[in-house]
């Protein structure tokens, strides 16, 4: 008989605390610990032969079979006696009562003494683990609930002011507050904050000859006015920031910063630190580019070259700079085009000191290198959620996110939108699309992130191009937020509802039924163990009507093929018993493209 | 741009041989390797960063689009002459040469020079590869083709005089080998050759009271005739054996012994070793249990106690002893009841001297088990199989043998029955039962064992027991193979079949196809990249005819629904041309309860 312990502890805490591990059958054992606190935990797990229970359960097997023991209980004595011998000889101890037990006592009243579970501790505290064994730690890192579970917004402060003449402040910004937190969102991010470059700066639409008074790209990070750990003077002072921090932490928002590392051409550090670029024969450093797209205003610093120390040294303190005035969640621009051990330091020293810091990995690469930066330390990462539209794209997608090993280390924020990508399936859905995508991302995702204009429908692309006209990457954009045919009703319900169903606070315990039309994706949420379903019916055509009969998975309380449940809908709020398994869904792109019910067994409903 | 390279070595030699890793894209690469003799081998993967093709790369996209790249042919100069400067200077070596071009040469003759092979070899000679990083090796285990591929036969040589009343001996099973080589077996399997345990000796089916002359089981190694290294004297002498040896290597088959570890309680070792064994307060040892089974004939050694050393040196010293006289094939009894890092250093010292020794492991346990024993080094194992019947349970279980990670290191050997198991399917199934169980095995694995009795049918049961009546384990079995209803006949096509198609001599490269009926199962067997595929349908019921629409599967072929295959039977051998995907198949217990087809292009047909 094996036997086996989980341990675990905080790493920087000197004793392992000791869980058992129950035997599931076929070689599977289990058991499950709550961290007291986040960070870096470390966990194993221990396993020995357990000699006494094995002797223990060879003579209670024998003597219910009525077989003799008087053998097997001469051997648990002499084992006991062993034992106690290597301990201070005492007969006041639960091994000496036992001893003294076996000596006079008969078989039944033998078998009671030795599986007694004070006999049981007592062995256990003093007997050796034969042949004992332990994995080598495994690393775990344990975050807040806001790492799995969190719906962005994300703006450009400098477009805040309403008025397409006036540059915008974080005073502007914390004006929108209660706005955008009333749409339920929790977590605020902003491009970079940073003073922008003079030199090779991008015009509107990224030309490369801009007018005198274009602002250029916010990821030009750096000019005279300071580098990464300055604030662009058009934004406002460091204590406007501080207040727009301390404001949105009043309205239940937190601040998420950029974390870009690429410079400008007039970036302090070229001058101060030019050890830590690469210079070509004719004195000039390569521009960044990211085929096919260049970015003639920014170059990017040499992780290897002979100044790597005191670079590395430097970003990292940029990180704990802002973690220093508040900031716990940052947004980490292109992170696959950098060294995987420089993250992998960098995330562990910051979250040394703060172990609440958030990172989102921003690598649109290949799933090796996303899944690579996730156990790195990265929390959370974007996918390739925003090119995924039909059904056989978003089923495989999440069966390999919440099924697959993947799920041990690798959170997905789904994103409908960003600054650099407008989808081409919003280009032409119109409204309805917008609503097929919130849908999509709010409910299969415990993270989802909107890039402000999402909610007006905006989508009016650079002609042939997934980019947006007129991006607000170069240029000030004023929106009417209160535009006919904006869907803030709709991500102001969706994200309610994500608050009131814990089902849907994670990308985690989804699982895809039979809907009997290649244009309706329907899919169920479910905690572990849990009574209820959030059931999703989302149709993938934003210009027809789609219907479909589709199967209620009754069978998931055990229920036959002709039972009820009770549904509620949870867009319209009104609710039915439906009986039988095959169901039928209408979906209206003019009116709503999905629905979403909460799926119970009809005694549970309210 | 990355690179990397595939070593391997054999594990006694110094130097990595090394192979090129191809990209096959998604962060996948590709090598393969030859092993150029049997035995333990080492292989792992080196990757690093391949700054020159980065830059030639660079040079060549950028030239073709018609980019200036002045700089960068400086650039590509500065590298070459760094490279050349770390080396002896000299103008003639290629490094030399494709410098002094570079400092003249126009841009399209620089461009060409950079890439020339000449130029890139002489590179990657004296360049260091950046970031360099290696893999801890792994281990491979080489084995000869019959690890996978072989066609077993068992029986108790001492059932072979062809008189009950006459103990069998080595010279009568020389007689029988070229029967039993005409039926295409390779493999020639007997249970223990060693004396056998006088005291506590079973008598027929298993009773604890023997007659006088009953013979008790081979399995109760040792008397005073001698132990595991002694030959029982009524089968002959150690000369005997050499000559058995001998003439079945002349007919083509190899010897397998037995290996098992157990001893009567009357071999040698109890006295000679007494720290060998456990005893107990009553000077006795425990004999053996396999719940419900018990074995009073036998005792077990103690693999942790006093005398360890020398025991571990003993037994490994048995099989040398054997391997020593020419047997190459152990079939090892209950391996999982004994301690895996004896196993794992039993084989590493055995496979030191001999690595053509094949080692079969009767582990019929939990499957973790059972692949643990294949990684400590079994070359196969006993399966399920027998006990699978259904046509979920053969899908499930050959499913996980052949595509799950299992496929890389466990070798299945299907055996159809034992002396300790007959399949309560055998017992009701007469002889179509005896077709069906010898098809799947010979065809769903390269690896298939038949226990004498099979042949010619024999199923009678111990009543309500998996056992057979009157078992051979206690007593001498005279068979009639001419009996009517023998299937020598089709046992004899089966391993011919096996011998002259190669998708038929690994449990690899199976594929199941729809049959719509339960009772009929049916499987592709092919090559990795081969042309033919042998088909097979079997009924798995031995009683009634059974028929069934079946997908003939013209897709792996690229073939359109409509399309034609030629179609051989290989059982009946006849061939036509099939047209159409849905085909009809009608199998008759009373006739041959399972078709085997070779199919092929209609133009590869002879």
């Amino acid at each position: 008989i094996m036997a086996g312990e989980l341990l675990w502890k905080a790493a920087d805490e000197n004793d392992w605390a000791r869980e058992p591990l129950a035997h599931l059958g076929n070689d599977r054992w289990q058991a499950t610990f709550t961290p007291r606190r986040i960070g870096r935990h470390l966990c194993t797990v221990e396993a020995w032969r357990d000699d006494y229970a094995s002797l223990c359960h060879e003579i209670e097997v024998k003597h219910k079979a009525g077989v003799d023991i008087t053998l097997e209980l001469i051997e648990a004595r002499q084992y006991l006696e062993a034992l106690n011998a290597k301990a201070v000889p005492c007969n006041t101890t639960a091994l000496g009562k036992a001893i003294a037990t076996l000596q006079d006592a008969d078989v039944a009243a033998s078998v009671h003494v030795l599986i007694a579970p004070a006999t049981v501790k007592a062995v256990a505290a003093s007997a050796e683990r034969a042949f004992r064994v332990q994995h080598p730690p495994l690393l775990l890192d344990v975050e807040r609930p806001q790492a799995e579970f969190a719906s962005w917004y994300e703006l450009f402060p400098r477009s805040q002011s309403g008025d397409a003449n006036r540059h915008g402040t974080f005073d502007d910004v914390i004006a929108r507050l209660p706005e955008i937190r009333a749409m339920g969102f929790d977590v605020l991010y902003f491009p970079p904050i940073h003073p922008i470059g003079k030199k090779n700066r991008k015009g509107r639409n990224n030309i490369l000859t801009p007018a005198p008074d274009d602002l250029g790209s916010p990821y030009a990070i750096g000019s005279d006015e300071g580098g990464h750990d300055a604030i662009h003077p058009q934004l406002g002072t460091l204590d406007d920031f501080r207040r727009l921090v301390a404001a949105a932490s009043e309205n239940g928002l937190e601040i998420a910063l950029d974390f870009a590392i690429q410079c400008s051409p007039d970036h302090p550090w070229l001058k101060d630190h030019p050890d830590w670029f690469k210079w070509r024969p004719d004195g000039s450093i390569k521009y960044a580019e990211n085929p096919p797209k260049k970015y003639q205003d920014i170059v990017n610093v040499d992780f290897y070259g002979a100044g790597a120390p005191e670079l590395w040294a430097a970003l990292r303190d940029i990180v704990l700079y802002w973690a220093g005035e508040g900031v716990r969640i940052f947004r980490v621009d292109n992170p696959h085009t950098k060294p995987l051990p420089f993250w992998q330091w960098m995330i562990d020293e910051v979250r040394g000191r703060h172990p609440d810091v958030i990172f989102l990995s921003e690598a649109f690469t290949r799933p090796k290198m996303m899944y690579r930066l996730a156990k790195v330390g990265f929390s959370q990462s974007y996918t390739y959620f925003t090119w995924r539209n039909t059904k056989q794209e978003l089923t495989d997608d999440l069966v390999e996110l919440s099924t697959t090993e993947v799920k041990e280390f690798f959170r997905p924020n789904f994103f409908v939108n960003t600054p650099d990508i407008n989808p081409y399936f919003l280009q032409t859905s119109g409204r309805p699309g917008f609503l097929i995508r919130a849908a999509l991302a709010a409910t299969l995702s415990g993270l989802w992130g909107v890039y402000s204009g999402f909610e007006v429908c905006e989508g009016a692309p650079l002609p042939g191009r997934e980019e947006y006209l007129d991006s607000e990457k170069y240029e000030i954009r004023i929106r009417d937020r209160n535009a006919p045919g904006n869907i803030v009703a709709e991500i102001t319900k969706l994200n309610q509802l994500r608050r009131a169903n814990p089902a849907l606070q994670s990308h985690l315990g989804v699982t895809f039924y039979n809907a009997f039309n290649d244009q309706i994706l329907l899919y169920g949420k479910r905690l572990p163990g849990g009574e209820d379903m959030v059931l999703v019916a989302v149709s993938l055509d934003p210009h027809d009507v789609q219907e479909a009969t589709f199967e209620l998975p009754l069978w998931e309380w055990k229920l036959p093929d002709h039972g009820s449940l009770y549904v509620e809908d949870l867009m319209r709020g009104h609710g039915a018993v439906w009986t039988g398994k095959l169901q039928r869904v209408r979906l209206d792109p003019a009116d709503l493209p999905f629905a979403i019910w909460r799926v119970t067994l009809p005694g549970g409903a309210p």
